[in-house]
């Protein structure tokens, strides 16, 4: 363990619980600096990442990777957006206040996690993202980015800082870290880093997973299914197949899997050709092949695979409860939806699938911080403890239980002299 | 891995996921069939219990740990009121509903965790307390008890199991495991345990931590914090002082470290002389030890160490600053006290302690999920994911989200056809 990372995480820290302390309106101040610094150093951000660029496409950097890599004038204008739309700050306020007894009342409030490590790639507009939510939210945060993005990075992380030091806080807060060797240090070190949040493939969170005894926050995978019931209208069903599986089909609210109840199949021909059309290579159960012209035999691992990419798997149940155990056995509890006019059995699967997002009549891509309209997304969490699905801005906040009292001591309750009120007060 | 535990286990998440999607009213008669069998097998309970009473007194278990394990009529009174106190149903509770267009409606509703372990010792009054809790919230439950309530746990395990089947439940949601070789191979489940909860010392849960990939919820270990301001009154000083440590000197948010402003000390000798008389032993810094009487002098560990025992550490510093400064360093950011009547004094410390309880003018004993009204407590977090600080019911939740839609898909939204109305609903 070097101790120069050791230091850089008590810096942290340290920084962390004077931003927590801060009045609102210091996080404001810096937020303000920060956008204002976006538009002042715009040369030098630009500059920065066009020698990324270059490196990057003289390295071969795939061209997807190279369009993520790259800032544009209109990428730094949607920042300067998102920063001010944290206008709202959540630290410290009232989630819950009761009377516990005269002269004793307790409130719950919400507090930062503390320090955060975010390990990304590619894009450095997440710098500017995570490092604004961390500022507003009371965080420190240390940034792990990729190394094709370094110079663009390195300078972001600046305005970070620079933008704090204005405000009159700590910089220390927030660390931009380069080096590939230093995640391993990192996530040794779990007295000084409060939470994991790697964003990035399934496979990226797994191996972070199992590195460390931080908790991580993300998204093991997301084998998303469509189950078309009995039921279902079959226009919807062919609109709803192909906007889960060809909208993005990188993301992984992406629709993988297409259950279809056995009533439906007459109906199926309909869905398979208009995925087909859509260039979607469709990997069909036997009873499904027969409807789909041009689909494919599916394989043992079809329908329990995320593809991210054009390819979906096609089987039929024989009932809407097969489907929930389908989903159940070979999903990833991350969005499933059923496509019905059934208004019980519609229900039925709500209650049932035991899913993050669970969705009637709608694509599973609508699985999304910004579309549940949760403001910024801080990622999408497929475990159960502490933040599930998508996941805004209170996934970076604990709580805390503030208690004000004339001088109580608890045996006095024990003892039965007092009896305790619990009245709920307003916030 | 024995093959046993893993179907163990699936049986456990299959019976759960059938609990959670019955109706309230299923859950409600499993409570009412186990208090009432609590009544009818009284005879049957008391007898496995004294056979276990007189294994553990034959093999020289110490007094306390047998007056724990003892169980009799009065408790068993006791737990059927808990039982009628859970009449609360959290399962599928909206907490937030957003219209995000018309006709797509986003309701987050309260779900299950799924599959619990708890692991406990000497006390079988928890098989009741956190079987019934399970049930009331849907969990599955594996409990591993102590093998010396292992004849008092087995009987009550099959009234938890009983009182599902009679209510048309899956008696396999409530598992009972004796076997201590069993908690090793549970640890290794993550795929099918969802949280730990260790209920015991400081030690059992690190140890636990250590071993397992799943989410533990619990405290490391409680190093409470009483601090006594300048402006503080001697009177309540004194009191606060000796009931925070002696009220119940074993427990997790006894005081185990007082901290004096240096304009206090000439105060401080009837604070001393009343936790002296008390049997309390004071380990002083040479500050202190010059004020208190038959204090010992403290050694370099005094001040960061859980006694649990009679014992209590007391240092002198200059100011508000110093003692946060020492809080965060030597603490453990469970519970930590002001004492004062400066009301700044008091806000800077609520604002600046960064624990899970933070206390101004009461003592620290009072960090407890009954005092606080949170009903029946799961356990104390000095985690800073998903619940902190005294854990009632909601710690075993999470949440899922639920899109009731009417045919639309996401690239509607993305080509900007259609926009986002994210009209926050009533509950």
């Amino acid at each position: 363990m070097t101790t120069h990372l050791i230091a850089l995480a008590q810096r942290t820290r340290s920084a962390q619980r004077h931003l927590a302390r801060a009045p609102a309106t210091r996080r404001d101040a810096a937020l303000e600096h920060l956008a204002r610094l976006l538009v002042e150093r715009e040369p030098e951000i630009l500059a920065a990442n066009a020698e990324d660029v270059e490196a990057g496409a003289q390295g071969g950097l795939a061209a997807p990777l190279l369009s993520r890599l790259k800032l544009t004038p209109g990428k730094l204008a949607t920042l300067r957006q998102g920063i001010s739309a944290l206008s709202d700050d959540p630290v410290g306020r009232p989630l819950r206040r009761t009377e516990l007894d005269r002269g004793l009342v307790l409130t719950q409030v919400r507090s930062p996690i503390g320090v955060l490590l975010i390990i990304f790639e590619s894009r450095p507009d997440a710098v500017i993202q995570i490092g604004s939510l961390a500022i507003r939210s009371g965080n420190g945060v240390i940034l792990k980015g990729g190394s094709e993005a370094m110079r663009s990075n390195a300078v972001l992380v600046m305005c970070l800082r620079d933008a704090l030091a204005a405000a009159e806080l700590d910089p220390e807060s927030v660390q931009g870290v380069a080096d590939r060797a230093a995640v391993a240090e990192l996530l040794a070190l779990d007295a000084c880093i409060d939470l994991v949040i790697p964003r990035g493939s399934g496979a990226l969170v797994r191996s972070i997973q199992e590195r460390t005894r931080i908790p991580v926050l993300g998204h093991a995978e997301g084998i998303c299914t469509l189950y078309i019931d009995a039921a279902a209208d079959p226009e919807m069903a062919t609109r709803l197949a192909v906007d889960g599986k060809c909208d993005y089909p990188a993301a992984c609210n992406a629709t993988e899997t297409i259950l279809v109840h056995r009533d439906f199949l007459p109906h199926l021909p309909a869905v398979g050709d208009a995925l087909i059309s859509a260039g979607v290579e469709v990997r069909a159960d036997p009873d499904c092949l027969f409807k789909v012209p041009g689909a494919v035999q599916a394989c043992a691992a079809d329908g329990r695979t995320e593809y991210g990419a054009l390819v979906v798997a096609m089987r039929a149940v024989d009932s809407l409860d097969e489907a929930i155990t389908c989903i159940h056995r070979d999903g990833s509890a991350h969005t499933d939806a059923i496509v019905t006019d059934d208004a019980a059995a519609a229900e039925r699967f709500l209650t049932a699938v035991d899913s993050a997002s669970v969705f009637v009549n709608a694509s599973t891509r609508f699985a999304d911080g910004y579309r549940y309209g949760l403001g910024a997304e801080v990622g999408i969490s497929t475990g159960r403890i502490h933040a599930r699905g998508p996941v805004g801005v209170e996934g970076l906040m604990t709580t805390r239980w503030l208690l004000r009292g004339t001088g109580q001591g608890a045996g006095e309750y024990s003892r039965g002299d007092r009896v305790f009120l619990h009245r709920v007060l307003p916030l």
